[in-house]
């Protein structure tokens, strides 16, 4: 599964070496269309195990699509010619839990003990909704989803653990049966929603005020549909702390070699 | 696909025989335990394919299962041994749209023009979301699905036309994504849901006022969720006032040799 095509690796390594010779530093989105952009997570080997045992636990907020040997640059189940030190445009740099640098490579920084979890993102499913006549909100405001800390604890796992983070997508009731239906197929990429309606009830307060991202408009008729979201690992990672980690820049995702399609169980 | 298994015919049968020797005149509830149970519409040959183009049309409140030859009481893509005239437990008649009879069989109405329409009923789904641990409110309540006529118009098809009518099912926001996925799976027993909260957006002004069955409570955190019903084929034909027509009595199902599993789209 997830086999890499030809169309996918193309199109990928062609923005990857853009990227890599720094013509490019900003967001992603729109770039490579159709092929699966990842959230990136660079952790010590000592903290690896942990790490991956609390995705497991948590598939639906932490869809883990890879994981690097330790020290090793590429990613060969995601892309056939990758460096993940130079491909993705911009990355964060966190010591003791502080971010310290944004640079757009990090070669300087790389070590022998550090290994790679790229984590599946949103983007692959709104593909699929856009496709399918679904009109995502934030899109068409030109904003970020709004996301949400809820009520709903993750399933902890050694030092990593906090709450669910959710991203939130307005919809009109039959949109947001079919949005269900349609993102259950994708669960490397948060699958279906965790939540439909009453946002009180995941302890949602103001739901105009979202603790990430942008408030967007819920329309008369429409029902605020909650999807697991791939801020909660990074959430998860900023209380722990860690000595060193790297993430990717917010929107400045690892593109891969893989079709969004592919993502796809059924 | 829909193969009759020995373990459906043979509870079926037993069923079926015991009715059809008039030993059980009543509902058909907990009787054949995963057997496919359905709602049956005959009408004259003259009607027939207008009603089965009105279902064509309308595959979410009108799952056609199988469609008997005029005038011959088998359905062998249903059970090995079946006789549509004396296996159900109770039938209504009808006569230009007026309920005459409720008899126990209809062998002495029988007519060489008679076409017989088994259509899917929510009894299957239903079994499924309990399987899963989802609780289905009615049932706990010992009551009638409570049933609604929307502002959702059917596809019409010669002279079947009306409104869509719809069941509501109150359930925790995650039961009810739970259970959008499971009935995704059964699209010969009216699949996904048509609607979920907001029922004055499909017309409803009075969730506690059902058209058709008993209202239920829907507590703190849950919402309505709302499937395609098929008392919308009855309700259509009930406008029509057809010469002459017969149903299964209201609870009084046709129990067939298929397993509920077998509908399983996926």
């Amino acid at each position: 599964m997830n086999a890499i095509s030809d169309i996918g690796a193309g199109v990928g390594l062609l923005e990857r070496l853009r990227i890599r010779a720094g013509h490019h530093t900003g967001p992603t989105a729109g770039l490579a269309p159709g092929n699966v952009q990842a959230n990136l997570v660079i952790l010590p080997r000592a903290l690896a195990h942990d790490f991956l045992r609390f995705a497991q636990a948590n598939p639906k907020p932490c869809p883990v699509l890879a994981v690097g040997d330790p020290g090793d640059p590429t990613l060969p189940g995601l892309a056939r010619d990758l460096d993940i030190r130079t491909d993705l445009p911009r990355y964060r740099v966190w010591r003791d839990g502080v971010l310290v640098d944004e640079p757009t490579d990090i070669k300087a920084l790389w070590r022998d003990d550090l290994v790679s979890f790229p984590i599946g993102c949103s983007f692959s499913f709104e593909q699929a909704l856009i496709e399918d006549g679904i009109e995502i909100r934030h899109i068409s405001c030109d904003a970020n989803v709004p996301m949400y800390r809820t009520n709903i604890p993750t399933v902890p796992a050694g030092p990593f653990h906090g709450p669910l983070v959710v991203s939130m997508r307005p919809m009109k009731p039959a949109d947001a049966i079919r949005a269900i239906q349609i993102t259950s197929r994708f669960p490397a990429v948060h699958g279906a929603p965790v939540h439909i309606g009453l946002p009180e009830a995941i302890g949602i307060a103001d739901i105009n005020a979202p603790d990430y991202g942008d408030p967007v408009p819920i329309r008369p008729g429409e029902l605020p549909v909650f999807w697991a979201c791939g801020v909660t690992p990074q959430a998860v990672i900023a209380a722990v702390r860690p000595a060193f980690c790297i993430t990717h820049a917010p929107g400045a995702m690892l593109i891969t070699d893989l079709r969004n399609t592919s993502l796809a169980a059924l």
